[in-house]
């Protein structure tokens, strides 16, 4: 880091975040992707193409650098003095899951701007770029099955095939929805690298803390240690035999419906177990279903689910995937039903910069914002780029009622509370 | 029962059912009820009002007197010598679950059919009426919440308001499906009966089995002896939080998914237990299932599911509920959900006549059909007949595939075995 080179500490201490600037745009924001329930804005859809054209408007009337690159990231730089210096970047994603809430990704873009305009309200240019960056389909997971397109795509690291992959509800391409909108999917083909260890000193990303914890300590802000990996079935299914629910006995049935509530228990009677050992992880069926044959008198002779394990540990995650592969085949021949997995994706857990968060420590004691180490419970962005060999950091910000739906709940005190902490880093990472 | 005084025993050794026109009949139903999938004849609806016609059209070639009555079933009757002497009725349900079967109620029908038109044939005039019955709506369950509304609509045991449940698809009551048919719904407001104890001597209904215990023990006819009641949860509900899968952890989900999943494991638990200890039941979660706002990263915040648990023996039902009484408080405490079981519905077990049951025996043996006493799995009109205090009995017809599917299998030389007893029968029990 370049140290405190350019501005002098009375002038860092004099900074300040444009909060109002970001809660007008959160505003906005829930205003134009309000979808009757609670917040919609499509990766690679209209929703994100709206919150896309509101960031570069407030961008270019703050006087930054606006580009979007070929995978449609917007970046959005206020120079620095030295502009071949490797950048500072931080941001976020735009997109949201469908019904979701205003503030999970949109908080870290905002965050951004709001410390880049405090910066420059002070008449601060640092000594190198600071680029805020806001990432396209963060959430492709509720889209398409795949992880940080955007972002990786920027890091030259998304592999062609997987821009193949098909949106879940219009059933086209990545590649094609990134056509759609304008940008250039055979970027990533070509294997180019926009955003490199060489070219970046840093990315910071603030997020909404998507659990309880802040708030149950009743601290404000999270320091993050680290970002879980994951192993994630998206399409596993059951497969029994549809017989009436009267007339078949207990010995003749091939239940579906029951072997996979048999798995789902044993699966989080592992989980419970481990955490009893010392494991951190989640594990989760996000859906757990017969289908649309199943009724009233039969026996449901299909079930499908979606299952999501996580941590920051491989092993732990590796521990449920180890009693999945004992439990099929002992629920298989004890039920006589069929497990079809499915495809099986997932993500590499990715620890975060002891430096940075060290300097984001410093800055939350000079500026008095109390902080909270603790582990992401979901992935993030920042995961990407500390994949590509790029020091990263998260800060967390205190949040009621989850995230991922209508009523998640960041209070603007404590976003402000973090937005002091990135203006003080930024004065120092970048300065 | 009259004896044998009519028929000679020379007439009726060579009474034989016309097994012919019931596979006629049983081919024309395919084709004017395949949906595509399986079969599909709506409880008071176009399948069951074709099957109707169908069945009329025939009785009258038979030279039947027919007649429908006030809740739309279908009365079939060969005249006695004696008019006013107590008939014998035979008959089931021409209605199925959609995208069923052919067979599960017609075969009663057709069976009925094909020995009247047998004892024509055969120039057998009965003692007492003989009325083959085509009852209406025996799949209620998979069409409105209510069991057997035609048969006990009959028998004056249908209660006004039961008249006004809705149908599951089309939203409009019993009673307005009635009317659209051209039936007399009031008729059971008005508490008339029909069909009693005092005009009726006894009711057999011949019926494939819906399981795989006559298939299993290689013998073609089942000889009934009881029809088990059940208890029954249409609607209910687990509502919990949804919440980022990632960022929850274990403490603070309140995961609707998981916690159905344990109930169902639960109440299997409890089943398995029961049986070892000599109870015979089944209990079924016919459909259990995170909703559609369920997804990929969220913890499901509301699930729903069916559970249908019945036996000839109602200490046996209640065990299961009263193990469900005990997990629900339980899984709501330790998982943070709420449990709505919605309103239960059910039905009184009931036993089938000995009688009867002796005089199906004697027949089988004189014609040399191989028999087997078996309780009933599901539910059935003759469970109506038997709780309004007339002398029933079923027989089952071995069926490969179980039933409420469209692969039931039924084989004719099984159901020509089946209208064998029955022509026997017929002639002594109305002789």
């Amino acid at each position: 880091m370049a140290g405190w080179s350019v501005a002098s500490e009375a002038l860092r201490r004099n900074l300040s975040p444009d909060v109002e600037l970001a809660a007008r745009l959160f505003d906005e924001l829930r205003q134009r992707s309000f979808d009757g329930v609670g917040i919609t804005r499509e990766a690679y859809g209209p929703g994100e193409r709206m919150a896309h054209a509101l960031a570069r408007r407030e961008a270019e009337a703050l006087g930054l650098e606006v580009s979007a690159d070929p995978v449609g990231n917007l970046h959005m730089t206020l120079p620095g003095q030295d502009r071949v210096a490797k950048r500072v970047l931080l941001g976020s994603h735009l997109d949201s899951v469908p019904q979701g809430g205003n503030f999970d990704g949109a908080a870290g873009v905002l965050a951004g701007l709001a410390a880049v305009a405090g910066l420059k309200r002070a008449g601060f240019t640092p000594a190198r770029d600071i680029t805020v960056i806001a990432t396209r389909a963060e959430e492709a997971g509720a889209w398409f099955p795949t992880s940080y397109p955007g972002s990786r795509g920027a890091l030259g690291r998304l592999k062609p095939e997987e821009l193949q992959v098909k949106r879940q509800d219009s059933g086209r391409s990545l590649a094609d929805h990134m056509r759609e909108e304008g940008f250039d999917p055979d970027f990533a083909a070509r294997g180019e690298t926009l955003i490199t260890p060489e070219n970046a000193a840093a990315f910071l990303e603030v997020h909404i803390e998507q659990g309880p914890v802040l708030d149950s300590e009743g601290i404000p802000v999270g320091i993050v240690t680290g970002i879980p990996g994951s192993r994630r079935l998206r399409q596993g299914r059951v497969l029994g035999e549809y017989n009436h629910s009267g007339g078949t006995p207990r010995r003749y049935r091939r239940d579906a419906a029951i072997a996979l509530a048999e798995l789902a228990v044993a699966l989080d009677e592992e989980w419970a177990r481990l955490e009893a050992h010392g494991h951190r992880l989640v594990c989760t069926f996000c859906t757990l279903a017969t289908t649309a044959e199943a009724g009233f008198t039969k026996i449901a002779g299909e079930a499908t689910f979606m299952l999501d394990v996580r941590s920051v540990n491989p092993a732990s995650v590796d521990a449920i995937f180890a009693e999945l592969a004992r439990q099929v085949p002992a629920i298989e021949a004890r039920r006589g039903v069929r497990f079809d997995l499915g495809a099986e994706t997932g993500s590499v857990a990715a620890p975060m910069d002891a430096g940075l968060r060290a300097g984001l420590a410093r800055a939350a004691e000079a500026t008095g914002v109390r902080t909270l180490e603790m582990a992401s419970g979901g992935g993030h962005d920042a995961a990407a780029f500390a994949a590509a060999g790029i020091p990263s950091a998260m800060l967390f910000v205190r949040n009621q009622n989850g995230s991922h739906n209508p009523h998640e709940a960041m209070r603007m005190e404590d976003f402000a509370e973090a937005c002091t902490v990135v203006t003080r880093w930024l004065a120092e990472a970048a300065g």
